[in-house]
């Protein structure tokens, strides 16, 4: 069966807690796993370490990756580029490793156009309700903040349709547990296994002229 | 999320073992799944019972129903005709089952052009050489024995490509677990889970509105 890596995009609400699950679902599978890091013009928050969140370099030298075509995807966002180095991503994937990256809606559409056979996730509170009360919060956030984060939660759920799956995120352990299956479900997935199905039917076809 | 049951066609290489799966399926999670009976106006063989291996009818009360619009699909092989009984699919759908039916490539295309939701699943020895082994048996069968196993095997290879997931089963228990938790995982897919998304995005909607 279908040994090369699936390369997956995992996206959500803000507020759906992908962050805690991509890191427990890699913790708990590490072999089976690689995370891909963006790359970034935009300076490192406090607390962040380059190669960890990001991989933070300079105007001058994003501009030069995406003239090679370093990039799998990239895009500007007010100041700052976001991009998707190729090198690790086809490395891990060659390994035989299922590789995430962890974008938004935007970057999502550009790398399945480039590569349809992305397995695209999108993770979800487990209902409206729920959803709500993490955007709206604990009554401590201002209008601003509220309406901004609603604005961006209807652009993401928008988007939603064109994901392969919704990850609904009502309890950690049970959720890390369903990602892991649906992904590897995915590897038995017909069209990830033509090889298998060529030589099956090679075979038969061999042996039908040995009769 | 989804509670409506999936309808599920499983097909597989003669050999494959898909009867046995089928069974410690259904055993394992007799709450989860329910399987759907043929009709069939052929002749029980020893040891066959009406309602567990198929319903045995007449060809007069057959063709009733294909009138009446009773049958999801049916097809004549020789001189007998075999068919699946809407009624009983319907009603364990609607009761949150998922409903497999052990058919044929003809009749899972005929299912999946009429329910495009249809889940198809395809049950294969784990290699070539496997499936050549099972087919040719231990040497004690006829040439001509082999020869039409192997034309149906072609055949049957012919129409993978046609299903949604292969199944491969290699050791018994671990394929059942594979293949529930790849039905289970298909729950969590975008299209099947339409009123899920369109709730999100109308309570976003509304909460922008109160804004």
């Amino acid at each position: 069966m279908n040994t090369k890596g699936i390369l997956i995009v995992v996206s959500g609400f803000s507020g759906s807690g992908k962050g805690t699950l991509m890191k427990e679902l890699l913790s708990r599978y590490p072999d089976t796993y690689a995370l891909s890091i963006s790359a970034t013009t935009r300076s490192p928050r406090a607390g962040e370490e380059h190669g960890r969140e990001y991989f933070f370099i300079s105007k001058d030298e994003f501009e030069k990756m995406i003239a090679k075509d370093q990039l799998i995807e990239y895009a500007r966002y007010v100041e700052n580029y976001y991009g998707t180095p190729r090198e690790y991503v086809e490395k891990k994937l060659s390994e035989g490793k299922d590789v995430i990256l962890e974008i938004e809606i935007q970057g999502a559409l550009k790398v399945k156009k480039a590569f349809p056979d992305t397995l695209l996730l999108f993770v979800t509170p487990p209902n409206a309700a729920e959803l709500r009360d993490r955007l709206v919060g604990r009554g401590t956030e201002t209008m601003d903040v509220i309406k901004s984060r609603l604005d961006r939660a209807c652009e993401e759920a928008e988007g939603m349709d064109s994901y392969d799956y919704l990850i609904v995120n009502d309890e950690l352990e049970a959720c890390v547990q369903k990602m892991h299956e649906i992904i590897q479900g995915e590897h038995q997935r017909s069209f990830r296994n033509k090889d298998f199905m060529k030589e099956i039917k090679e075979d038969l076809e061999r042996l039908k002229g040995e009769e």
